[in-house]
């Protein structure tokens, strides 16, 4: 591409080192800032860097957070005994959505994955060991993506704490909520016959 | 959505205020930013901010420019009585892309559409008249998206240099080079036989 400013180049050159933002859409998105008020583009800069120099990783759990402590490992009424472990924040967040969660959470903030040269040591798993072996935690629960990586992740997790006792539990696989049957693949359909549960359990939600 | 930091809340906000951007992109945006080095957002934040500060349109053409005038503008070897219509930065960005034409262009800066409330007043058209009339242009090429909105325009700059006896003309309509005949739609089919063209000149590019 051929630009007449050298200046918007270097806007355009920057937006698209966001993941998914082609030249471009990089182009569309800062001629739409051309466009508008000065304001809009100055509270879209300010509010980055702000993000970028203020907002904190939770010290107990690793969630982002306005302050040292996220809201919800300093809200007295979860219940602090029981840990979900997740990949990231935004699952932090869709669990948070379904109301049907009051226990802690851990953010590993990844997964292992040999591939992507991710290994245990780039995630935070040692702090959740830790918590762990000073026995603050009754049950772990594994709600990451169920993957390879996933499932490598969980099994590390499980090896480390498996001496401690605790109870261990991993997030239902199944058919989704509406789905056909006939359309699920043979893994998900296999794993919830093996693992079904008392119809009783199917009415509460 | 609930966030667990205002902080973050509000770059998500700004970040989705972007055409095309929605919340859930902008999370995965502004997260991923979170786990680069701080220099990529001081970068992001930085250029948008110089751009917005900096750039500046063209006073002859409207095209965005580092300098009072843009470099088509101002450069020795372009035609400058020959004067290309467009409707924005990415139209000459285009143009310029296949080194097919060495005159100047014209940014209109987008199409009459009283749908989305854009009269003529709201363009660049003025001073492409006022060009018109004081002789400094021999042809008029309107190179507008082949639209209702892009044929109004070029219609309504028409009757307004009408009287100047100038040349006009506006880009040619047809099959695309390498597409099939048989799905063309029949409007652009039928322009491409009223307006054929001898069989040499076809030879050229």
């Amino acid at each position: 591409m051929e630009f007449s400013s050298k200046i918007l180049e270097k806007a355009v050159e920057e937006m698209s080192q966001l993941p998914g933002i082609g030249k471009r859409t990089a182009l569309r998105l800062v001629l739409h800032l051309m466009r508008q008020p000065k304001a809009q583009t100055q509270n879209l800069s300010e509010a980055l860097m702000q993000m970028r120099n203020d907002v904190k990783f939770c010290k107990s759990c690793n969630n982002l957070s306005d302050s040292e402590f996220c809201n919800i490992c300093s809200s007295p009424k979860r219940d602090t005994k029981t840990i979900c472990v997740v990949e990231d924040v935004r699952d932090v967040m869709a669990i948070e959505n379904t109301s049907s969660y009051q226990g802690l959470y851990h953010v590993l903030g990844g997964k292992i994955s040999p591939m992507d040269g991710i290994g245990p040591h780039d995630l935070s798993i040692e702090p959740l060991v830790n918590k762990v072996k000073r026995g603050e935690v009754n049950e772990l629960i594994f709600a990451l993506s169920s993957t390879m990586e996933g499932d490598t992740t969980n099994f590390y997790i499980f090896k480390q704490i498996q001496e401690y006792n605790i109870k261990t539990s991993t997030i239902a696989r199944g058919i989704s909520v509406g789905d056909e049957l006939e359309y699920a693949d043979e893994i998900t359909l296999g794993r919830s016959i093996v693992n079904r549960i008392p119809f009783e359990n199917s009415l509460k939600l």
